[in-house]
């Protein structure tokens, strides 16, 4: 048994070569249809144009920088959300300068942090307390510079944000006094509707959420201060959210990919919401066919994630999957179509989380290679 | 706003310093209880001791090449196991020399990285189809290493493997056949048998493993063929093969860590299985504190995987985290205990998924960091 050597070559960190056809990438892969991808973006240009509100596209979906600047370019997107301090940093030193951390950030460190990235892109948070703000303008004086700030409400999610009405503006206006903060608006986002399947209870969820947000927006106009943004909505209630008359910022993001969850989430049409394509896919390997009917795939919990169900065989109703187990997919296969390498394409029960899981997108057209994308933010927890 | 300057320092990679204090940790983290994880290695090497088999520590649970190494150099492993090709690359890289792959290498590249990786290290893999281990003689041949190959059954969890008994028998007659390969025993896994939470029926489980294991080795025997390695067994059951007088190999992964499910896995005293402790925690901060009865912390899907369930706040019964959203973890607080920037330390509900997310492991001691291993194959799917 010999040491490493020079001439040993071990392993390479990306699954595949720009030109390089789908047969050839190594699996487990994330991969995107590009021409589904576009297509998506372009879907939610043009229902933001058609409904006069900005689009800013959530990055927690993808955490890429290249597919930030698409939206930003291409999508119609006036600039991006993310949820960490550390993937904003990530996504500055990758170029992109116009980010809300559509979150709170608590800490002595991470508002350091927010201050000083501030020096070199339009930084916007959020906050749903009062010691928050103060320690937000602190920081921002220190580094001399301004930060963007919204006040977060609770618009029935059950998470952060402050009480609407009166708390809010008490908020509002530690806010718009406290130095180096600008006072931007509302954030109203209602996590959870997103995810309702049934179209009906998912607009009665939004028109409570919209109100408690008209409610609170016209109390801080009676007081003086003017939204530039009402920021809020996601991929199942963009259209919502955007036809509300208060909202004006939308902070879609899975619409540019979808996945098996938002697969079942329905528009009032019965069509898939806002007629947006699975675009993302966990391209895998069959590596076991141990018996009739069953298949085991390459592809179990490190590759995808199943918070929100078990991934979908694309285009192959007969083929189910089954059982994730960490580095195993097992998967149904009555009519014994997969054979030893025979590939498949998983649609990911969830899209964020797996995306998380992954070192680079895989972009393929017309069954080639044609973009190898970093996950940019990968990782970037805190 | 400037452009990104040399002044302009954003983030930092690694969530803490050595020497810190845990409070000076930035969140989400993983974090290693030493003392615990070190107590959790010396159980386990006692067993093997004392049952008198091999430990082949499994590395699939952490991916890292320093606990890898603290297994075989205090931890009384013989060797390592992991899943992927690309997780042995990254291991063998990293100086550990002893490698099995226990599972099917498939595809012609992938096969011919195993060749090449034989050149630096001990590697090991399993087959359960002929037309494989062709393919792995040629690429041994070509690349003039040795494989050596355990023929893996289904003993049980109706995932890869081939029958036990004369399927078992023709494969492994290939293998010893096979130019450039070495037969060198049995792999015989019932991975959903560990996670039985029942004694008694976890044990009637691997009662019919390892009769299949037993019926299969004598007829290897029978017929020319020792088995130099009869490999399987994990945390929840290493007892229960190490016992058998049939298994000399346990693939024990879980038992350093433990987590929530685990938790759950009771011994026959109705202890912790095996005595383990809870040796890793995600370190997560409360970051708003909406109202009463209830914080939200930093430590979402993307810091810990839920696949087995939701994650236990360690050694704090009256504080439960009852939702997981992308970022956000809902706590119930009903004595309000938690303030703004509490930590809290969660007990993953899995503990490999959860590894793979993470970038970094913090150990800590005494309320201080003392080391900082990387995730060396985090990521590494294929």
């Amino acid at each position: 048994m010999a040491a490493a050597s020079d001439e040993f070559e071990v392993g390479y960190d990306v699954a595949a070569a720009i030109g390089a056809s789908i047969e050839d990438i190594e699996t487990p892969a994330l991969i995107v249809d590009l021409d589904a991808f576009e297509r998506n973006c372009e879907r939610m240009r043009g229902y933001a144009e058609t409904m006069g509100v900005r689009l800013r596209a959530h990055a927690k979906t993808h955490k890429s920088a290249d597919i930030a600047r698409y939206q930003m370019t291409h999508g119609g997107a006036c600039g991006i959300c993310c949820q960490k301090v550390s993937e904003a940093e990530a996504l500055v030193r990758a170029g992109i300068t116009d980010i809300l951390i559509a979150n709170e950030v608590s800490g002595r460190r991470k508002i350091d942090r927010v201050a000083r990235l501030a020096k070199a892109a339009r930084i916007l948070v959020c906050v749903d307390n009062a010691e928050n703000v103060g320690e937000l303008s602190a920081a921002a004086v220190a580094n001399d510079v301004t930060i963007e700030v919204l006040v977060e409400i609770d618009c029935g999610a059950r998470r952060c944000g402050t009480q609407p009405g009166e708390p809010a503006l008490d908020l509002a206006r530690r806010v718009a006094a406290a130095d180096n903060l600008v006072f931007a608006g509302l954030q109203a986002y209602n996590g959870p509707a997103q995810h309702i399947e049934d179209p009906v209870d998912r607009r009665a969820a939004i028109r409570r959420s919209t109100e408690l947000a008209h409610e609170t927006v016209q109390l801080f106009k009676a007081n003086g201060l003017e939204c530039d943004i009402v920021g809020g909505a996601g991929t199942g209630t963009h259209y919502l959210e955007g036809e509300s008359g208060i909202y004006n910022e939308l902070q879609a993001g899975s619409y540019i990919f979808m996945d098996a969850h938002y697969g079942r989430v329905r528009g009032e049409n019965n069509q898939q919401v806002g007629g947006f394509e699975h675009a993302l896919f966990v391209l895998a390997s069959v590596m076991s066919k141990p018996g009739p009917g069953r298949a085991v795939c390459d592809a179990g919990l490190k590759a995808h994630s199943v918070d929100s169900g078990l991934p979908i065989v694309f285009e192959a109703p007969d083929l189910i999957y089954v059982s994730a187990s960490d580095e195993h997919g097992v998967i149904d296969d009555p009519n014994n179509r997969l054979g030893l390498n025979s590939k498949v394409k998983l649609i990911p029960g969830h899209c964020d989380p797996t995306c998380n899981l992954h070192d680079w997108f895989i972009g393929v057209r017309n069954g080639r290679v044609e973009a190898v994308w970093p996950v940019t933010a990968r990782g970037k927890l805190y």
